[in-house]
């Protein structure tokens, strides 16, 4: 930590700060320049991070020297984490993809989009059985109901189950039906969720908030950590911006970053990326050739009547297109998929 | 609802596009200019805002006529909303003050800073006891046993008691204890969180998320007023941007907006707008100047030794000061202060 | 200057830093801690901010310690610059009114914008002669002209006369008509016409960039200060985010920032922040109260039939309305108006 | 058109919103809903984009049907523009890469680094005579000299040359040396510069603004074309967001939607994007995924002796490296590399 002191600091104030941070057992180094007097304090910046610096008169600035993750960073853990589910390896050499609907839309569809999924070549099915709605007067999910939907399309064709779970209540009964539970990119900071997921022994897949730093982020993810859940999987989606073209700004820049800070496999979702069907495929590939392990795309037999979401699902045959085009990107990139 | 048609539009592609919207009881009209086909849409907006339009071939894009939003909106409730907590009333012709330390810090502490909010003349005392913090290592709020030392600081002091709430789970309990119960900038939209809320029966303050949209942050205070609590109070504190001077970028235009477009009283948090203590004062200033009904705000006793916020909270004499001067801005705009 | 080296850098790596910072003259400090070792460099800030040190083998990151300006800093110019223009100071204890129409739209109609200004109350008139449009298609201005029409309307009212210049080649020509001379938001980082207006000796307002950061608003400040000119103004005027009801997010939060910074006068633009005309009033008293020195708006006797941004132009009635209110809360900020 | 009228609209108001548009010589057709009354107006929409409706009285919002460009849309020109420079053909299946330091560093150093360009493989050398600098005091660039430098760099090498040009001024002497110009991101609303580019007979590299919307860059562009100049290359290189890790945001994303709006070549700069050496691969890739035509990269034998922007400066390896794994994708995209 680099503690910068204002132009006019007294000889008191400094002495003050001094105090402070010893009362810490941390050591302060004091270094008086022409400019400026700077402290640099060695030791647990932990510590010192929860302290209020700057509201201590004659304080200027602070700078942290170091990350403010741990468990997710690659220092403490140079092995990639691969998080396995069913036959699957996410983080490996090879790319995956998971697609399904927005919303489990009933029973014999939810089968039906299913055996879409299969056959087009993806392999997870992903569906919402809760679903987070803007508006308190859409249609909220078939919930308790949808998640038995799912675990009978997985009876009829041995896709594993991506879904999402919103409240800590329901985190036992969805870690129970689910072969990944998702937190939703409105749920990034909800942290009794995460505690709640954290400790089950499910995977889990983290979606980034839509306006969360890649700090953010990273701390949402060491908060599941931190409650010993180790099969973790993080993913970009787009972020808010200016833009208002498409849904959101496709983040794939932060693809290299979160490849070079983490031990974390990273599946990314071009669909609320763009919000727009027709450019989900050039979305998926910039993320693929970004690094990503995987891509999770929403998928309908026919978008148009689809429950929610329909104007950013792809339909069968953009899917099979899809999967055709990012196994080509993976070999270019000497890797391959599933 | 406006329904723009691509330049290349089909007729059997308008004659599907017609039919759909006939097989939701919703009166199409078709208009062919030389640039472009419109489909205006008369009826219920709700029920075709469901349909993914934009999926359809031959569809450009699709623009809404209504605001999304009903119970927040003063086209259907003229009269302005006035919250009474004690004897103070929220979005009448006084403007209020709640302060008080971010977090609740221990029995005697938190008696101790609820009396100086009440010296220095403030109506409403806030702390947390519940507390979202961004790292999983950080101290987490003193949570059921810090209402109770709140439920002592109101005894002592007559002050009512705002305080945060995070998890479905909790809002019985802290409901049973504040007075007004605060939804957080991170769980904006966590929609179960709302409902739970929303049945309650406790004056709620509702703060933006940190990138929602005015839109998105009336549709969470729909949720709430959905479930039957009218007692709303719409609280701007600073919306995440580019500039990283200052911890938010304070939001003090939204203020006009939404008293224009709703009948809830506003109170504003120029604490988290800034991030920095000695700019808290003319952030307040401004949100009051725009129009805001009350100013709620971090202080302590001694900011340096705060267990959380301390370089955006202000001090004892701050807070004085900062009163007075909104005494004589509110006067200036013919309101006054509690 | 701080340098963070990465956790694995190499002796030798570290000695090629401490030789590249020494070959400039400067001393380096190395402290080696137990997570990360460090560089703290002492001397010009100014010469190793022109280093790439982030490119050099082992860098981790830089963490410069001073702000990149100087000549707008108070810490080297205590005293507040004061602007004078014909009777008027900008900066002193009295705020000032500019008003005026977005653009110059005829001799005739000049005349009378600026009379209407006058009986209004407020002290300075504006009006572009030379517009930046955003489309090339639409009216680009009268250019030459509409400083000769401007020069009459000074003429018939005594109001001081404030006008862009957008090209490096008209700055002689404006600085001749105009008493002070605009720099607009999509030229705020136009460097060769802030070198030219730097040059001249008439008084320049500068608009911050629609999302300029406040440090590169006071490098472009910078600029026009290091050629000799003294008499800046700097002219917030919202900046752009992902909310889009209003056409830019009011930023009001950085006129305590540019007054605590800089010496320099600021003169907010209420009409651009927010771009909808019943919603400037709020905005301009939000700016007043938050510190500014004057309100620069767009008036006009009749908004829908103004040439250029009629949508967010104020009518006479409402120019008088927003004076006097203006006038009563710089009055209870112990201020007064002209 | 598309204007939505107020709930409590009168019908004098109606009548003279009627009239207004039909003294424009537009058809305005009236229909009455439930709940708000909408008035279409038929006709050319640029006549209206001018007119200020929202200032009307009565008027609620204002929906355009149209994207407000022209000449840059594929709606009017369906054929995809090729530029042809020396034996490159930009735009057609063969992508390019454009490579050079940020800035001309003298005779004998530019004639080097063209020749290490052309020995990793690249087709086009790029570097500033002129540099736009955030600050005054920082190397503003070897400007006329430097074309000079550059004239000689391309006799040795063949490369055809790509260099910015910031001035209307320097307008003439930039198009005598280089082969394509460049328009810089400060520049990209500077529509002196963009017009005189738009009449000189030379290539164009149009960079994104930092934060403009694609509908401004857009715009940006038909001023170019506007003015006779066809030769037009777009090129995104991220924008301004919240993210601070990276310099900018990656806007990968834009480039479906530039390929599908307009006939234009795009040709993305991941150097600007990422700002961060080792992320510059990454990004380079995600672009080509995306589909952009090209890849314009900073790269320099030595980064950390860059004269500027070495921190995102690659070398000579890393410049081989792109190249070969950019070939590999273009050909597992159906394209190839020159």
């Amino acid at each position: 930590m680099l503690i910068v002191l204002k132009p006019n600091v007294t000889t008191e104030e400094i002495d003050h700060i001094v105090d402070k941070i010893k009362s810490l057992k941390l050591e302060p180094y004091v270094s008086t320049g022409v400019q400026r007097t700077i402290i640099t304090v060695i030791g647990d910046e932990d510590v010192i991070r929860e302290l209020p610096l700057e509201a201590i008169a004659g304080v200027e600035s602070v700078k942290p020297i170091l990350r403010p993750f741990k468990l997710v960073s690659r220092d403490a853990h140079p092995d990639r984490t691969r998080v396995k589910v069913g036959d699957v390896v996410i983080g490996g050499d090879k790319i995956v993809v998971v697609a399904g609907p927005c919303a489990v839309e009933g029973e014999k569809e939810v089968i039906e989009h299913a055996k879409m999924v299969k056959k087009a070549g993806a392999k997870l099915f992903r569906a919402g059985a809760y679903k987070p709605r803007t508006s308190p007067y859409a249609f909220q999910g078939y919930r308790e109901q949808g998640l038995k939907f799912l675990a009978k399309a997985r009876e009829e064709t041995g896709l594993p189950i991506v879904t999402e779970v919103m409240d800590p209540r329901d985190v036992c009964i969805v870690a129970e039906y689910a072969d990944i539970m998702q937190i939703g990119t409105r749920n990034m900071q909800n942290y009794n969720l995460l505690t709640e997921v954290g400790k089950a022994r499910k995977p889990v897949i983290l979606k980034r908030g839509m306006s969360s730093t890649i700090n953010e982020f990273l701390m949402a993810a060491e908060y599941i950590l931190s409650q010993g859940n180790k099969d973790l999987i993080l993913c970009p989606r787009g972020i808010r911006t200016f833009e208002d073209v498409t849904r959101n700004t496709l983040d794939a820049g932060v693809v290299p970053v979160l490849k070079d800070w983490t031990h974390l496999p990273v599946v990314a979702d071009p669909s609320h990326a763009m919000g727009i069907k027709d450019y989900v495929t050039s979305a998926a590939m910039a993320y693929l050739a970004a690094g990503a392990d995987g891509i999770m795309v929403e998928a309908h037999p026919s978008p148009e009547d689809a429950m929610s979401d329909g104007q950013q699902t792809i339909d069968y045959d953009q899917l099979v297109a899809l999967i055709d085009r990012l196994g080509k990107i993976a070999r270019a990139m000497d890797r391959d998929i599933y």
